[in-house]
């Protein structure tokens, strides 16, 4: 134990820019530090849990996210009114805003993320790209500059191997777009990629890009420090998206074997190294059918789905990103880390599976949250409460742990049974229908999953089969009206029963 | 991945004879492995959440423990009625009763639980003794048989070594009992206890014993299965008790080598197979100032305490039970386990600490459980239920996990602010008294910790803290009221703020 490092740690007061659930979740590892607590709302959440969890609450503007989380002025007037000298970003909203980073500086005060240049580089794809080669980090292979020439295109296309994509160089929204799967069908596919590019943009330039055919979404979460430490933390899987964006977790991914996880957690850190990365990131990678690996992007904050690297590594990242963010070397080293067991997160939106998970806002009319052994909930509300129609449809993250994949799942697969959600739709389930589909089972899958498994029917169908159960059910609990009696019952007892069991 | 083991499992079907907590616990692991389960209640227990979580549910009886809960007849009868081929005790009510043990053997069903034979040698303190005395496991040093002559006596206390405990053979209530600290008192101590024994029993027989001045209670959770494999999962500290009752509890315990815990370990798993133990139990030990310990009984059942074991083995051990039960060997070997971080376990009891822990039955007005990483409660309540009179008055267990020690403490602290009672006096602020308190924070308390530190009024200044603590947010609560303006706020935007602004 150190010696009382909270009488001389800087940040006592820490301001948290955000709302909902990850407002919550930092403020918690704030009071477990002994850190004192501000929230900001808008108009729409003077209500909310996280203005009532805080030690104090300023309101920063009217509903419209424009209009008071987005506004990086109020949040540091906020600041400096009641004395806290830092600011958690969580995620969204301004937490990979390089500008607001250097505000906050400006001001004199501490962000709790990665420096202003750092977000800068990594927030464009071009410059992150270019920060990643100095490294020889992995990126999808294919043509440095566009090309015309069919033979110089032909003779690429089978360095890079098949099935390629060839990509108008100047085009947008899959015109001039083809896909390869055979050397024989190339320089036919080539000239109608040409032809197309040319009547569409006025320029037939292509580019030649690998095709990955079933890819996977695998990132990795890493954390530095002011003082040169950067360690990664494994990885996370998140490959079943619905409408490109992530619905389900998990750590560590059920597809990659030890010897890509390291490879991938050195491109990982080598990649943060680019910029002298500090705090919590995660670098984004997609991993082909060979379990080939390529860099996607890095993404300078805390995810949404941090939770279940905090579970597989013992880890909390809030209290981790505050500590560096204050100037303290990071508590671990990459020998200190290893995986313990799985976690799974399943992200509660209130939309509706059913009808293309169109956002479903309304009152939470019932809202109990399950419990018990491996089982944590992140939210942000409590029953009666209204979901705001200016913000992420996100309700809460269910996140369960297990000693191994198959109880993670039938721990979320239980919690799920347990959560009560009435007033709203919600990603509860689908949320089922991956757990129990064969793909996720087993392991079997990648972001093409939604897309190939998913309909609406296939919710009817669960619906339906429980409708029966139910029943089934139901006609069972019709014992419950029917005692049964104590083979030797005393008198008293005897009598007793017989006067209450009237009631039944 | 086993080939799909649940098809040909013995236990399809499970029944939970027990009620409140524990019975959700159960049932939430044979959820999650696939089982149905059956609850069994008393009259008033109708509206409990463990029937409404069951897949069925039979009432056993009125309210009365011995006219429902401990009538084995009625429990094996709902067995029968149901289907169900096995029974899960949890603890309490039946679930160390040799002779129930043996009824639902005859009956052909299957316990959750070690033998009859098991349970009836270590039910009784003589019977156990012996069985572990086979095995050399430590007993508190003392003379075995009752002696009368003071020479004697004398030589057998200096070995046995001082301070000493000198108890009347026919004694009991402290009569004839004298705690001798040197062995110049001896002759003198010796002589008032024989005589005070005589003349309260009509017997001056007297028995000397090692006199443990600082006990620490700490127990050993052993697992066995049928097949001879008996490992143990570490140790729980439980020494800080109200009414000679746990309260708290924490694994590891703060002040274990990882020899003396290995040592005391072997000693756990050799009485658990002196008597040929299956499933779950629990070996008690004291251990005085030296780190010298002794064995004091078997638990022959789940403990209360035991999730602290579950965090930091990851070992769920419900599940474990029921596999073992079902004839299957366990799923670990010794090797496979380490202890992974610190778990704390608070009993939140409906009893008031400011009243000498006197239970407060009534309704729970506001009930909310606290959330986030680390924390799990374990309950049988909702808002609005009534705690009812005739049970043990436990509302539910908070446990907290941490990556160590003070970790866990901290989360423990932060949990009971989150949790909000209100309606009944509970041990919340009990528990935040033990968190605070420097004797339990550095790991130097033994089982005298609440006779030696706490008093009502302890409580009493904590609330005045509070109120007073309450009165400066309060206070600070106003800036709500002030919001905190955009530096450049657009036309729009500050016109809807001028517009809102006037509702603060």
């Amino acid at each position: 134990m150190s010696q009382n490092p909270k009488t001389t740690f800087p940040i006592t007061k820490l301001l948290v820019a955000n709302r909902g659930e990850i407002a919550l979740r930092i403020m918690r590892s704030a009071k477990e530090m002994g850190i004192q607590t501000v929230a900001v709302y808008s108009e729409a959440d003077r209500d909310a849990l996280h203005v009532r969890y805080a030690d104090e609450a300023i309101c920063i503007g009217p509903a419209a996210s424009n209009q008071s989380y987005l506004v990086g002025e109020n949040i540091i007037n906020a600041c400096i009114q009641t004395g806290a000298q830092a600011i958690h970003p969580g995620y969204g909203f301004l937490s990979e805003n390089a500008s607001f980073a250097q505000m906050v500086a400006n001001a004199g005060l501490i962000l709790v993320g990665p420096s202003a240049a750092a977000m800068e580089v990594m927030g464009n794809k071009l410059s992150a790209k270019a920060a990643a080669l100095k490294y020889q980090i992995p990126m999808v292979p294919g043509t440095e500059e566009a090309v015309k020439d069919v033979d110089e295109a032909k003779e690429r296309a089978v360095e890079v191997g098949f099935p390629i994509l060839i990509k108008a160089a100047a085009g947008g929204g899959g015109k001039g777009m083809r896909i390869v799967e055979r050397v024989e069908d190339f320089e036919e596919q080539m000239q109608l990629a040409v032809s197309e590019a040319t009547s569409a943009f006025g320029d037939g330039a292509v580019f030649i890009e690998r095709y990955v055919t079933s890819p996977r979404h695998i990132e990795i979460q890493i954390m530095g420090d002011s003082h040169g430490n950067i360690v990664h933390l494994f990885e996370r899987e998140c490959s079943v998206q619905r409408r490109h964006q992530k619905v389900v977790e998990e750590a560590p991914s059920s597809i990659l074997t030890a010897e890509i996880r390291t490879k991938m957690g050195q491109c990982a850190v080598d990649v943060a190294r680019s910029v002298n990365y500090t705090g919590a990131g995660t670098v984004e990678f997609i991993l082909d059918e060979n379990l080939d690996f390529f860099f996607l992007e890095m993404n300078t904050r805390l995810q949404v789905e941090h939770p279940v690297t905090e579970l597989i590594t013992g880890v909390d990242l809030v209290k981790e990103q505050i500590r560096v963010a204050a100037g303290e070397r990071l508590s671990f080293t990459k020998e200190d880390l290893k995986i313990s067991g799985h976690a799974i997160e399943l992200r509660v939106y209130a939309e509706d599976p059913k009808n293309n998970f169109l956002p479903d806002i309304g009152t939470l009319k019932t809202y109990k949250t399950p419990k018990g052994n491996g089982v944590r909930v992140d939210d942000g509300f409590e029953q009666g409460m209204e979901i705001p129609i200016y913000y992420d449809p996100m309700i809460a993250k269910l996140i369960t742990y297990g000693k191994d994949r198959e109880e993670a799942i039938e721990r979320m697969l239980r919690a799920i049974e347990e959560y009560e959600i009435t007033g709203i739709e919600t990603t509860l389930g689908f949320g089922k229908f991956v757990m129990q589909h064969q793909a996720f089972k087993t392991g079997n899958f990648d972001t093409h999953f939604v897309g190939k498994y998913f309909s609406p029917e296939s919710l009817k169908a669960q619906d339906e089969t429980e409708a029966l159960i139910a029943a089934v059910i139901a006609a069972r609990l019709f014992q419950k009206e029917k005692p049964v009696l104590s083979v030797s019952p005393t008198a008293n007892s005897s009598s007793n029963w017989k006067k209450n069991r009237q009631k039944y």
